[in-house]
């Protein structure tokens, strides 16, 4: 399987852990890289701007709400989402899949897809492999996601039937695709069954996609459950292609996530904990602004944080926006809180390239402990 | 009364119009000028950063609102409204007297003052002139008003009355007055009564404040009454001072009042108009971007607009946003509406200085005419 315009090529590994190169339509990607979620076709409550301002890279949009609302064939009409949303640098989109088992009302499930209700007006869809790739080729990504079934991790029949759907479904997105300026990733499932997880690593892995995300993990796992199993997968993934992990993570993630080897990491959590009025910091703390004791301190968020966000704003100020119900709030703690995760995995990505990780990740968690921040099963 | 670090310097009329420059510890104002407004220390939605990229120069901030939350004496803790909220810019502050009266619950004033229960949690206040400036020297604006009280302004007794309680509160905000560093602007009231307002103008002039506000317009009263008002008022009003026009106004509104002798202008129009999902034009169109017809328009808000959203984004993306409810519909709004009016302010002042204002006026209402607009009783 050719890919012309992607190649990935890894600089340096220490360990499981790997820095590399990403070539897109839109521009490299250094990875190990954090991806902001633009959900709706665009990050909460900044701009395209504030997202490069902060170091964003990739960014990841939901096929499920696109597709319901503008619609893809209204994003294609106006020249795809990149122009859309006016964001110029690489774009990732979902398969639908995991929003229409969280998210929709009314799911039957087939061999051939989903049949389903809107959350937003009830209206009646289907949503399967094909239409999925249709769906991602008229947003126009440039990393694209197959079809899959995200079950019950702790239901064995259910992530057995679950995984083999959504290996039929791989198979019938390579068929379908037709965009050569797009990488099709498949996506592992299997719950936290080793030898399901072993039996998609190698189905997925024999389909010769351009990079294989991991599904079905950060679902309802422990954190113990997920190392393990991301610890299992990385032997049988290609080597020579990058990982993402779906939907991951907090700081700590980033750390365990990369030690096993993943390259490539998103999550809402940054975004949503802004609007939940919540800082967050490079060792994992949370910081509840609301909270009476930071009404007059002169402080930044994160003393040590270089963002915008903390090298002008003290939290007395964030804190007076919250409790005025400031749109402000929203903004500024979402760049803290995207800034954090994204200088944490340049900084990971910086160790590796020096063979330091090791160190790295040693003092981070000596770090957590000093903090009195659970290890996190290291 | 001398001021030492504020000084009005008239660089061009013509007819009534003015260009001026007035100088504030944070730096020179370039008149006639439009200030958004900044009610709880935080123009809704945008960063101080986009403030200064759409051209703003000085910011309105609200004395009811930060007296009440999160307390003047707070603000002066972290330093200042400058520091607080971030603007290095020159700050107005209003005295509170209009929100008293238009916000506050179970008002009863007398001849000291209003005591009156919060809008936010039914907590008992008490505001007068002495405690207006308190506040406001507290917050530290660069501009602050004297204490006044806004009428009916078609109930002749009421008005006489709250004009005679204003020119006292004027006597007492000069007073107990202390810092130097800030300019304190007289008001003129009288609702839409000659007499009243010449006695007003006369009075208030006296005092020698290093400016003048004409309060008690826009609030209610047609625009031909506005327009009135002004003209009887321009040549009462002292020539080298800068004259505020409170609380106005429409992008129609800021030629009428610079044709009528106004230098500063304040509006929470363009701000509110974007949380309506308004955008607003250069002559005065409103388009209500979540009409239908727009979904599929792949044009700028405003095709002749300079402007961040203008230039990057399409009537079809911001539908979308208001429709999905995304934070970033208010901030590319606002972005736009104030970037219209800070423009179009900017290009009176170029008309002024280049003695080609009348053209300039005529050829802005023929182009309202040609639009279909009325032409607002020019």
């Amino acid at each position: 399987m050719s890919n012309p315009p992607f190649s990935f090529q890894l600089e340096a590994r220490q360990g499981r852990a790997r820095a590399g190169k990403f070539q897109t339509p839109h521009g490299e990607l250094l990875t190990p890289v954090f991806a902001p979620v633009g959900t709706q076709a665009s990050v909460k409550s900044l701009t395209p701007v504030q997202l490069m301002d902060l170091g964003a890279s990739l960014i990841l949009a939901n096929t499920y709400h696109l597709y319901l609302r503008p619609g893809d064939e209204l994003i294609a009409e106006m020249g795809g989402l990149h122009q859309f949303m006016h964001w110029s640098g690489p774009i990732l989109t979902d398969s639908g899949g995991f929003q229409v088992f969280s998210l929709a009302k009314n799911r039957s499930i087939d061999k051939d897809g989903v049949t389903f209700r809107s959350h937003i007006d009830g209206s009646s869809h289907r949503l399967g492999p094909e239409k999925s790739i249709s769906i991602q080729e008229n947003l126009g990504a440039d990393i694209i996601m197959a079809f899959d079934e995200c079950a019950d991790p702790y239901d064995k029949a259910y992530s057995k039937l679950a995984m083999s759907r959504t290996h039929s479904w791989a198979e019938r997105c390579l068929q379908v695709k037709t965009r050569s300026d797009q990488a099709l990733f498949g996506i592992v499932q299997g719950g936290i069954f080793e030898d399901l997880r072993r039996e998609s690593a190698g189905f997925i892995a024999s389909l010769g996609f351009p990079g294989i995300a991991i599904g079905g993990l950060s679902v309802g796992e422990t954190k113990l459950e997920m190392h393990n199993i991301l610890e299992l997968l990385d032997p049988l993934l290609p080597d020579d292609k990058p990982r993402y992990l779906m939907g991951v993570g907090t700081p700590e993630d980033l750390i365990n996530g990369v030690r096993r080897g993943i390259d490539i990491f998103d999550c809402v959590l940054p975004t949503r904990l802004a609007r939940h009025k919540a800082g967050m910091t490079r060792y994992g703390e949370r910081l509840n602004l609301v909270n009476a004791k930071y009404a007059r301190d002169s402080q930044p968020l994160d003393v040590d944080c270089q963002c915008y966000t903390c090298q002008n704003f003290s939290r007395s100020y964030i804190r007076h926006l919250i409790i005025a119900k400031e749109m402000l709030s929203a903004t500024l703690l979402s760049i803290h809180n995207l800034h954090t995760l994204i200088v944490l995995i340049n900084d990971i990505r910086q160790a590796i390239l020096a063979g330091e990780f090791d160190n790295f990740v040693g003092q981070y968690f000596q770090q957590r402990t000093f903090l009195g921040l659970d290890e996190n099963e290291k």
